[in-house]
């Protein structure tokens, strides 16, 4: 039976599994770790994990998949816990919102005969645990898939990569590939950096010798403004740590920025106006994401069904080698060749638009 | 039978006709007018209104409640075009979330033989029109009531103050007394200067010339964040000309407090966990708001039902008359002199709360 180990089954790693649970293919087997035994407890009688194994190398022993959904912090001491237990062909992906170190760490530690595919489902909430998660936080309120990124490392197999992609699809999340460094770039001015300011506004008011009356006063979007400033302290500081720079680069033009609203407040009625009329219908124009549905209905290859291309991708994966052997012999099967070329069309398309560059 | 009008028919007019019609008593008569002939029919299908009439005046001729749920740029000119049509002892209140202009409009404006209380119920959103009204707007999503900023004029009277009261109690929101500057300088700080924040992260980002990545990217924290840049572009800029300095004095101190996070990124570890610590300790307090819950359990006045208790006053209204004459005559009552003196009581231990400042 395909297996797939998920090690950490917090918010995210435990949602992963009840996603995959309801929604993948029922011969999947899920094993799962956690260092803390409450939470792999609590997420198997969740249903998210068929079984709890008691360490990370015992977890992938089987696994054609590995889900290493721990803090940042601790995905590089996972990475050396499991690389001598995982078996040949396995694929192993992550959940970390920071992504260029992970890709250093993978590309350093894992062995050559595994693959390494970088994820990073966009999905996280103030919450953390197993507690808060759910088989649809991958999805919006409106059933939407969220965004997961795919961040392939250089040298993986096509087969791995849409194994990932697979997955995203499976829970009920939106693919989108991106480049390790421009994911970090683009994630510090979209989630990092926010953290920041949703922190700033909540600790402005607190400290504030107000407060007393401000907390009375205080309503629902002072309360989704500072929301963020609920999440682990711990989680921020890891991801500070680890992208610190594009969140001070962000940190400066955000506070640029509200130089520039400044000068509108302070002058003519119209400037204002006219820029908050744009913003209001961009911000319309973003909240309805057509192009999220339309991506949502694309199968994952045409003419198969999503679970079992899926399972496919998991029992191919133990015939997959990584390496320039197995490329060759892979070179002259037209159906690869098909996926390669596409796979190429879409990194070249990708890499013209993300030449656009951040600023 | 006791009338109310609710003149402006949008979300928040419509919103508080809908939680009358609700959880009111249901002798009641709500009359609805609205300049845009459409939203007022749209409020009366819904259930909202019982009656609509084609202008103000005619809306508040048999009135002994009247809300002002209009733009707060209309206020004024409501107040000019309903006073001659005002009968003796009605409550006029409004909703608008500015309050020192209107204050000063209504004490100019309004004849002597009526009482003006402003209000401001926190419920707002980015939705506006009766579209998006609700029963239970002024609730939250754990079904506590939303602030309802109560804001009694000088000379307002006693029972004019428990109408109002009564009004927000009995749509399921939380009445917070306050004096009229106390709120605008407050709320610029949870209200008002987040609209720019907002604003501000969201055009950031789209101005960006890696929006077509960025937006890909942008999670459930990023739409959380820049909600408020989807409100009425006309509804922000009514607010900020009407509130504009203290808007900038919350825009200043929240960039100062952008730079001591920025500190803090660049510097040690600790002070930032240690910081991130508290924030998330008081946000999560904060949330749980105990006091809030509370407040909902204590009745109008012990051993009254608030509906009963708010016919009553509507009732009682047709023989109030603000002044002195009608004071004197109260004085002598000795459940009037109880409740009275409740009143003072709460003024002094607000105005001592408050004299901590804006910080």
């Amino acid at each position: 039976m395909p297996t797939i180990a998920i090690i950490g089954l917090g918010l995210i790693g435990t949602s992963l599994g009840l996603a995959l649970k309801q929604r993948g293919p029922s011969e999947l087997t899920i094993v799962g770790t956690d260092r803390e035994r409450d939470h792999a407890e609590q997420a198997r009688k969740m249903g998210a994990v068929d079984r709890v194994e008691s360490s990370a190398p015992a977890a992938v022993a089987d696994a054609e998949l590995v889900i290493i959904a721990t803090p940042i912090i601790a995905v590089r001491p996972t990475l050396l816990e499991i690389a001598p237990a995982l078996r040949h062909g396995a694929v192993v992906t992550d959940t970390a919102s920071v992504k260029s170190e992970i890709m250093k760490a993978a590309r350093e530690i894992l062995p050559p005969h595994v693959n390494f595919v970088g994820g990073h489902p966009m999905a996280g909430s103030e919450r953390s645990g197993p507690g808060g998660a759910s088989a649809t936080l991958f999805m919006d309120e409106k059933g939407r898939g969220r965004t997961y990124c795919v961040v392939p490392s250089l040298d993986a197999h096509e087969d791995a990569i849409d194994t990932v992609r697979g997955l995203a699809q499976l829970v009920g999340a939106r693919a989108v590939h991106i480049d390790a460094e421009e994911h970090d770039a683009l994630i510090a001015a979209v989630s990092h950096m926010p953290i920041v300011l949703s922190l700033g506004l909540f600790t402005l008011a607190r400290n504030s010798p107000a407060w007393g009356d401000l907390s009375k006063l205080a309503g629902p979007a002072f309360g989704d403004l500072t929301r963020l400033a609920m999440g682990s302290p711990e989680m921020a500081l890891d991801i500070f740590s680890s992208n610190r720079d594009n969140v001070i680069h962000w940190l400066d033009r955000m506070v640029a920025e509200m130089g520039r609203y400044r000068e509108m407040l302070s002058g003519e009625e119209r400037p204002l106006h006219e820029a908050m009329l744009k913003a209001q219908m961009d911000r319309q124009t973003f909240e309805e994401r057509p192009e999220a549905e339309e991506q949502q209905r694309e199968p994952l290859t045409p003419a198969t069904n999503a679970g079992e291309q899926f399972m496919a991708l998991l029992v191919g994966a133990r015939l997959m080698e990584r390496g320039r052997e197995v490329e060759a012999l892979l070179k002259d099967d037209p159906n690869e060749r098909r996926i390669r070329e596409r796979e190429r069309e879409r990194a070249e398309r990708d890499g013209h638009e993300n030449s656009n560059g951040t600023g």
